[in-house]
């Protein structure tokens, strides 16, 4: 699929060509995107995690190649490709090293690892070898890149965030891990192997720790329905970012090869470094009353 | 003077004419903006109070001459022009009321009033009446006006600062201007009448309770030189956005027709909530130290 793209003022509408995920491994394929790839192409981005279904995506081997492309792209003096990864789901909850993932950007969200609701772009070598434009005008703070009095409490947030996360990370994701499985084993024995779908569990596909994506099977379900009836759980069905979307099943996990039938009563549930077995089991017994509710409600 | 203007990228960019300030008040005039307009004008922006000088600009009256002025021109088929004031300097220091100055939009900035470090856009009725456009593009948060996450501690510690700003601006500025006159007071008295000069006292011009913009007369005393030899005192010699510029005289001050001999000698202090009287006695006594000192390495 390809599409103009960009600031509809900009004269220059940049084409972006959108690589669909494997239904088999949920991942964005290496070899599709370097298919897509043009001779005009100068900017690939892959997420690093999928904020549906936690899917880790092949970032790294992905710059690998697009590394030796460039080397053959050079001497055709074609443009060199630049490759942007969005960490946001994964720095906390897994190891994230910019030089092992070989990207040239990567954004950070200090509100996805405790720290403050700021966020950063990591260039390689801002300015230089790796191109970067401001977006907004103004007073020259930030070498110009970026223009306002500096945000000074949250940057300083950030980075003390950024510090714990380096130095504990293995501690989160061991806990995280262990609450997560425990999640999905009582989801399983509550309602029963055959009405737990998991959406995000796809063979040789490494996940987050801290996701579970999973529909209860069965009419009248559906992940809002389900939601509304519960009493202590808070959830969401999907990106918060594309909230627009209502009832319609998430196009991420369509796109993963999820049936619709199943997609549209998606639950995505996280756990964090402060969930503890024992609230899982408040959240598991909080939705087995209100598919019961549901079902008391439907029954003729 | 007028310049292209704008986002470097569009295709169309907007063409702005800057209007002096007059040099007797320290003001953007009212008459000098309006003979500025031409048929395709379609924005009037004029900040509420000059962040060197305080000077307050004559806003309320600036909206009600457009306000006439646009009946004319929707008769003539011209485009109504909008009128956004920059309010950053003002809000917390004296009454800003959106009604009574008339204007379609307001920049409101959290830290110039005790709030945090995020600021908001008036905008009378955003997207019908008064039109707004995003800059950034993404997630539909706050109506797809601004994507991401809302920062809402920021946004709610926003609100209450501009709660108390509304409740208690009378005594917050009652307690401003009086330190600062002193400030003034103190300054003219430790280095006499004629060494002292204020660069923000215009005849029939109002301006902001809390700032003084002063130079201290004579050669060798330029602002930067002045506070790198103070001991306590921390200030400024001008905007942060523009401390790029070195040590050249403000073109603020020039512009305000202060001589440059004098403007190159500037110096901001601005007084606080939590400013008292003896702070002052302490920053005076450092400024008169530190000319001392100056003035000892100069002799010859
Ligand atoms: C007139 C004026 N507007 C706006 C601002 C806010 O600018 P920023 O977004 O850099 O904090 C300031 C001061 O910082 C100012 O003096
Ligand atoms: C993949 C991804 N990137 C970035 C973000 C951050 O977006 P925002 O700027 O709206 O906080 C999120 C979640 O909010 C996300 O899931």
């Amino acid at each position: 699929m390809c599409q103009a793209w960009g600031n509809p003022s900009s004269s220059h509408p940049a084409e972006a060509t959108f690589v669909p995920v494997s239904p088999r491994s949920g991942q964005a394929e290496v070899d599709d995107v370097l298919a897509a790839i043009r001779p005009n192409t100068c900017l690939v981005s892959l997420m690093l995690a999928n904020n549906e279904t936690g899917v880790i995506m092949p970032v790294a081997e992905l710059s690998q190649r697009i590394s030796a492309l460039n080397q053959h792209r050079a001497a055709e003096g074609l443009p060199r490709i630049l490759v942007h990864t969005d960490a946001a789901q994964m720095i906390g909850k897994g190891r994230v090293d910019v030089q092992e993932l070989g990207v040239d950007y990567l954004t950070i969200v200090g509100h996805k690892f405790h720290g403050p609701r700021i966020g950063a772009l990591y260039a390689r070598s801002p300015g230089t070898a790796t191109p970067l434009h401001p977006m907004l005008f103004g007073g020259g703070q930030e070498r110009s890149f970026r223009p306002g009095t500096e945000n000074t409490p949250m940057i300083a947030g950030l980075g003390q965030a950024a510090e714990l996360v380096n130095k504990n990370w293995e501690a989160y994701e061991a806990h995280m891990r262990d609450v997560r499985d425990y999640l999905e084993a009582t989801l399983e024995a509550s309602f029963g192997k055959q009405r737990i779908r998991f959406n995000s569990h796809f063979k040789g596909s490494k996940r987050l720790c801290n996701t579970c994506n999973f529909s209860i099977l069965g009419p009248g379900l559906q992940g809002r329905r389900v939601l509304a009836h519960c009493k202590v759980l808070l959830a969401s069905v999907g990106a918060a970012c594309h909230s627009e979307k209502g009832d319609r099943p998430s196009p991420v996990l369509l796109s993963c090869g999820i049936p619709p039938e199943v997609a549209q009563n998606a639950l995505r549930l996280s756990v964090g470094r402060g969930t503890a077995r024992a609230d899982v089991d408040r959240a598991v017994q909080d939705l087995m009353q209100a598919v019961e509710q549901l079902e008391q409600d439907q029954a003729p």
